[in-house]
């Protein structure tokens, strides 16, 4: 039966994704009960408040007793020392699982204390929004994003089946990558972007001649767009460029040249190799646009969504 | 009588900016007639067809006779040779103005040109969308956004009162700076964020393991948002670049300065160094929200404006 519902789920960490996986199993049905622990007794308190958890337990160890499905929903630094912390209480036969941006780091940190019998499969649902928090959550999140799995050869195909029905219930698409793969996609596609935001907030900050009023002011031409998620969670960034130092390094090296030819082509006034480069980005920019990704709407769509359902990870 | 409202308007350029400022002062009833230009026919029956515009003529020289404001709405690449043939049609005691997006390379290349009795006042609407044309013009396009006035010294006091109401009846609230100082402040809040929009796609668009249908398909996880304003015509971008090249190359300068010092974070390790840096962007992304330049709704607020009112510029 992979109708890739469980018996029991627990979450450990119940931030943003924590909580918008609670809500999207409960949507679907997915979760015969929903046990989540978070370090912090606010988070627990405030996730039973709001309901997306069935039952809160005060440490990972007590929160995977017999739990079928084990998703780790904190930031990836975090995950070796949870698995270690989780290795004797978890069932025979369960999935365990996380939602870390990463994953050949995951695999490092984890796999080593996975046991006999208990199915690890990292998966990366790509999909996020600026805020952070249990009441950040909501069940559309993953709606029509995609979820990324990078099973380990060999792994058993009936464990692989119900989580990728899992997340197919929740609303996503579902693909499948090696480990270093993702993270070479991820890096391009989502690292390497908060990085930058990240720094051009930052230069813009050290400036002494611009105030930041001015920063402020004006940014609606352009500064405020492309550092949107520089809002993102600083912990989870760390952690995730902590973890993805080859893949990240490799494309910010590529990024850096890049930018090196279009400022000697500024500083040397060749207008033909500006106008080229700005080109070309426009074509692929129309391609994001008709893969559905995006929009051309004023409100860049989302009002049809009905939530925030972008940015991070 | 300084209420912005003008006898006859001549809009050199009948693009995005060119159409929403007739449509604007159209809304206002700040123009007795409309008289525009533009290098292409199509452009210019598109026009009159649409009726922003009660007339068009063939050449500026001839559009700008009789008119009271002459607005150049074009690449500023254009506005020298713009100058130059309009110089001597041009109405004693008429405003000249543009809408450039930088202005002490506007000042050298137009200046020259400016009769005696004609009253010269840069200015730049800090206003765009990521889309061209006359037909992608609207009203609100300048609804509380910011325009920048960068008058000469001496400048005619009643022409500058005049043009600063003609902006403020169209919508914007207005703002006076030197030109070196707006380069400066524009190279920061929009020439550096599109070039390096401009850059990221480039980059990835050059990966050869990463496939172009791979950076599509995952582009919600950041790519999309940060490089939306690659979108942005190309002719408009390579002439801000070339015509404000010392003030991006010193923003740019230091943005790679600080980018090689969030590598070298990356690279040996250094999770505090990497905490600090995202957490100081955090604040003033806020700041952003709370000056109403921006908002933490879903849709960017931009329902409420009900048209895209940003980017570019």
């Amino acid at each position: 039966m992979s109708d890739g519902a469980f018996d029991r789920i627990a979450l450990i960490g119940l931030g943003l994704i924590g909580s918008s996986i609670a809500w999207a199993a409960k949507r679907a049905g997915l979760a015969g009960h929903i046990v989540g622990t978070a370090r912090s007794e606010q988070t627990r308190e405030t996730s039973l408040r709001l309901g997306f958890v069935d039952s809160v337990a005060v440490t990972p160890a007590e929160a995977v007793e017999d739990a079928d499905l084990v998703i780790l929903c904190t930031p990836v630094g975090t995950y070796g020392a949870l698995a270690q912390e989780i290795q004797d209480t978890l069932k025979p036969g369960a999935i365990i699982t996380d939602v870390g941006s990463v994953k050949t780091a995951v695999v490092r940190d984890v796999g080593p204390f996975v046991p006999e019998g208990v199915h690890f499969i990292p998966a990366h649902p790509v999909a996020g929004t600026e805020y952070s928090g249990p009441e950040s959550g909501f069940a559309e999140l993953f709606d029509n994003r995609w979820c990324i799995l990078t099973p380990p050869p060999g792994a058993d195909r009936g464990a692989v089946d119900q989580l990728t029905n899992f997340w197919r219930r929740c609303g996503s698409n579902v693909d499948f990558m090696t480990p270093e793969h993702h993270d070479l996609v991820l890096a391009v596609v989502s690292h390497l972007p908060h990085l930058i935001a990240y720094n051009m907030v930052g230069t813009a900050a050290d400036l002494e001649e611009v105030t930041q009023t001015e920063v402020i002011k004006y940014s609606a031409s352009g500064f405020r767009d492309s550092t949107r998620i520089a809002a993102s969670d600083p912990t989870m960034w760390r952690d995730i460029f902590l973890n993805n130092r080859e893949a990240v390094l490799e494309i910010l090296g590529r990024f850096t040249e890049n930018i090196s030819a279009l400022q000697r082509a500024i500083r040397w006034g060749e207008g033909d190799a500006l106008f080229d480069a700005f080109t070309r980005t426009r074509a692929i920019r129309k391609q994001i646009i008709e893969a559905g990704q995006d929009t051309a709407e004023p409100d860049f769509g989302r009002t049809a969504r009905k939530a925030p359902t972008d940015k991070t990870s």
